[in-house]
């Protein structure tokens, strides 16, 4: 059977072997669930870049430029990280160059290695399911995490991505089965557990409680996002 | 209000300010169960050495050399890595030299700077919570993990006694929220949970059912174990 392992932090990319296996990179507040919203909003492709410098010099080029730290939007940016922004098609046929604090750093880490990288979120989550199902690889979730450590938005996710998965991937790492674990003990409400995270409170400082609210919104879209190694964009199932 | 962190294995260490605050060493299978057994029943003190070398050289000064690599006694130890070999007072006021694959590299990671390293067990949790309880500083749980990966049966153990200092210390960091919660759903049967795990089943290969048995009793002893810099005794309330 196929497996599932889950590595909590870009810091710890190092201890697991991706060659090969399909890595599902998850940034929910708010990288990966803006990718998702732009996308499945009409956007034509997301380049992400890890440096603000080499972001900004895509404006030149026709990009919309994308960029975010420490929460808020970068100085000189068009966008910020809100995935709310991409609503009614507002960006539709666009290429967006993003940059953002974690979410780019967990894709430079795993692009190398992996078979194929998927964007995770809660809007397409099971779409993003039924699509590594269809694949034969076996899966590592990568947390973007926040500065290195475990957060509980991603790993969450985590969980539920797992949990969706049950039956045909087995979970392979102490870390799947505990996250699995946790999301099924509040599959019913998970935004009041969400509550106390520390990125929750952090965003709501930054007035973006609306943001925070749709990243948790289930199955709102059913876009697929890939990396192809150069850029995001829609695959089909 | 005091406040507790879970630092969810060594390689996570250097993202967290250690300094001045109470260590929690946590590896439940099994060199923090065997530690706290081993003095519950009367052991004078326990030198942890991280190299396998070191540690058998002090059979030579009268110490009893207890050393584990990979789940198994290493070669030409006395003792592996059993809380059970301690019971009913095998080696009352003996002295042990220890080494352990993930459990003495946790303690190496936070000598130089915490306040004070404080030995967890499930079968010490209350007396440890209680003593933590009895200090004014902050709190971080230092999870061994397994070659620098989460771990289940440390995780849980995390959970459980951030469960237990509810009330009397805030849970600070998102890590602590997630294995609070974890715990607590599972608390009524955190053996059927950690069936589950990857560890349980390396060990339960190694025919030590007893050992995890025995390391998931819950307060069978009284015993706090503390790491003074140079050797693990008992301390008290």
């Amino acid at each position: 059977m196929r497996k599932i392992e889950t590595c909590l932090s870009p810091e710890l990319i190092h201890l697991y072997n991706i060659k090969g296996k399909n890595v599902v990179i998850v940034d929910i507040f708010r990288a990966t669930s803006t990718m998702i919203s732009a996308l499945a909003n009409g956007v034509s492709y997301i380049i992400p870049f890890y440096s603000l410098e080499e972001c900004r010099a895509m404006e030149e080029k026709g990009f919309i430029i994308a960029g975010e730290r420490e929460g808020k939007t970068a100085e000189g940016f068009e966008l910020g990280n809100s995935p709310i922004a991409f609503l009614n098609g507002k960006y539709k046929g666009e290429k967006i160059a993003m940059t953002t604090t974690n979410g780019t750093l967990a894709i430079e880490k795993s692009k190398t290695d992996a078979n194929q990288i998927i964007i995770g979120s809660f809007l397409n989550l099971e779409t993003t399911a039924n699509y590594l199902n269809s694949k034969e690889e076996d899966i590592i979730i990568l947390c973007a995490g926040w500065k290195g450590k475990f957060n509980l938005e991603d790993s969450l996710f985590a969980g539920a991505l797992a949990s969706n998965l049950k039956g045909n991937f087995i979970s392979d790492c102490d870390t799947t089965i505990a996250l699995e674990s946790l999301y099924e003990c509040h599959s019913e409400n998970i935004k009041k557990l969400l509550s106390l995270a520390s990125h929750t409170k952090r965003l709501q400082n930054e007035n973006i409680a609306a943001d925070i609210d749709f990243c948790l919104t289930l199955n709102l879209y059913s876009t697929i996002g890939v990396f192809n190694g150069e850029m995001i964009k829609i695959d089909q199932l």
